[in-house]
């Protein structure tokens, strides 16, 4: 049984504090037999303060090659203007692994009312206007989306996939009738895999309409899959209904395996500048997205227990500030490791 | 008094049958002594069929030049492939215009419970990907998306005019962090109008994170100002909290009036092929989007009490079938105009 490395970059802002969350259920995976082994690393504003280095070459070397997987906290820091670092850092990670999918899934955590709800949002992860190419001239802007067949068909094989297993239906949101290249490509590759998985009920939808039907009535929606763009609004969007960013997990993968380095888990909330530094973060989406790691590791006792505990304390009425209580960080993170 | 003169292209699917509604509001005007005539244009999936034109220079000449105003149904029909025809209709409208400024108002219009909501939205209606530029090779397809000070400066300030005169905050929807130049151009022009409008509460938002703000709780929200790819998914989120999308109204116009015709009144719907032909469709939107028109061309007194026929009707319990009710799209004009 080969050991797998697991880098820990707990970034900026609430990262760190709800990185401290996850450390000990990594702990507690290893208690379980499970052969790991952690590489903390200390890329953010700190560090590219002091330093003025973002996420240096041999960082990355040794991340691609030398690590499984990337527990990541979150990046972004009023110092740094524009937070040119933590595009520097986290954009870097996604394209440079080429980690394609990523997966966003919503699931109600607090007990709600209203019909059963079990999105999924399947995210293209390294492309579009995530290329950062462009061109700013006097009085004029310019922005390029580039989308490429191999990343879209990973994206949506992936999210097809999904949807089999899974029996639901699958939607791809795109705006074809205006980006007529990018979105067209899309269109083309979404009707070639409509033919290679004729058991999935799948269709396209404007995203502007799918917007307006996700907000009337989510509960008929299953997977849906998007560009970067839209996958980055849609999966915000759809994180209200289940108790909103604080709650929301994320794995991002490489489903062709291109380095040893094939996967990264962060909660979909951001560093949170306002709420740094006051133990007052919501570790559940770190959990969550620890959980799906476990997964894609193949770990799924491990997995399954750590979301169940989260379940759990969340029905016995443990809640962060942003769900409505009075837990801090620690007390959050406690209430469901107890649960393990 | 000069003669106004406003264009009627009723379009395609139920564009006609929401037209058919709104023209009897013209003649109410003129009744009242408004004095405007009009000038119905066959343009759509139809005559495109037929003719093999989309919008004849000479037609658009005749609009732009010839009439003050357009009032507009919807375009699109799955016999037209890709919605050709709808585009060059529509976009060229809106571009060849130079319509900067699209309004479109969210206001409750159907009776609900929860706070109080009141968000309008300026969408900018003319660049960004709307540009249609881009290209496609094999195995790779990109779309640019183009942002110009004298649009950005136009739109922004028709919003910020708005908030000061409303008393609102104004929020601007962007996604800096990735939209380097084009959104970096945004807040540009937005710093620099913040300093013009000391007065107005106004602050910038990542479009995910505004999303998912707007679903939890749109009740602070007032103006909202965005480029054209954002106002588009934005309008049609926010249209979902007052009723959805048949009746959320909409006016287009360009604040510099460098032609004759500077504003063109549609809803926000589309042509709906689905509903078309059965006399479903609900005419609100169109009936909303003629008031706005009749209040740009300051005929406040028709806006107003267009405007309070339509709240008074669905008070009394009118409704189509999209708002849980039975009544048809003639009924349900005639319910309106019944209490002009
Ligand atoms: C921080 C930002 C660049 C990022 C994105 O847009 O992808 C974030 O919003 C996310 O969704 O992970
Ligand atoms: C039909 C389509 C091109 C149009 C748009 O995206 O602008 C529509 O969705 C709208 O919002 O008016």
């Amino acid at each position: 049984d080969k050991t797998i490395r697991i880098a820990l970059i707990p970034g900026d802002g609430v990262g760190p504090e709800v990185m401290a969350e996850a450390v000990p259920c990594l702990a507690w995976a290893r208690s379980r037999g499970r052969n790991l082994e952690t590489l903390p690393l200390p890329y953010g504003a700190d560090h590219f303060l002091r330093t003025g280095e973002t996420l240096p070459g041999t960082a990355f070397a040794e991340l691609r090659d030398g690590c499984d997987a990337i527990l990541f906290g979150a990046v972004g820091d009023p110092r740094v203007p524009d937070g040119r670092h933590a595009e520097e850092i986290l954009l870097r990670l996604r394209q440079g692994l080429d980690l394609t999918v990523n997966f966003r899934p919503c699931k109600p955590r607090v007990p709600r009312s209203g019909p059963a709800l079990d999105i999924e949002v399947f995210r293209e992860n390294t492309e579009g206007p995530y290329c950062l190419q462009g061109s700013t001239e006097p009085g004029r802007a310019i922005d390029l989306a580039v989308h490429t067949e191999p990343a879209v068909r990973r994206l949506l094989e992936a999210a097809f996939d999904h949807a089999r297993a899974r029996g639901c239906t699958l939607t791809l949101a795109h705006k074809a009738n205006v980006l007529k290249h990018g979105h067209g490509l899309w269109m083309r590759v979404f009707q070639d895999l409509q033919r290679t998985f004729p058991e999935v009920p799948a269709k396209g939808m404007h995203a502007d309409a799918l917007l307006c039907a996700l907000v009337q009535d989510p509960s008929p929606f299953g997977v849906i899959a998007a560009d970067n763009y839209l996958g980055d609004l849609i999966s915000d969007l759809t994180a209200a209904f289940v108790g909103g960013m604080g709650v929301a997990p994320s794995l991002s993968w490489a489903p062709h395996r291109p380095h040893r380095c094939s996967a990264l888990a962060e909660p979909v909330h951001g560093s949170a500048p306002d709420l740094a530094g006051q133990g007052l973060a919501n570790p559940v989406g770190m959990l969550l997205s620890t959980a799906l790691l476990f997964r894609h590791l193949g770990w799924e006792p491990e997995a399954g227990a750590l979301e169940a505990a989260v379940a759990e304390a969340l029905e016995a009425g443990a809640r962060t500030r942003d769900l409505g209580g009075n837990l801090g960080t620690v007390a959050m993170g406690a209430a469901i490791r107890d649960r393990l």
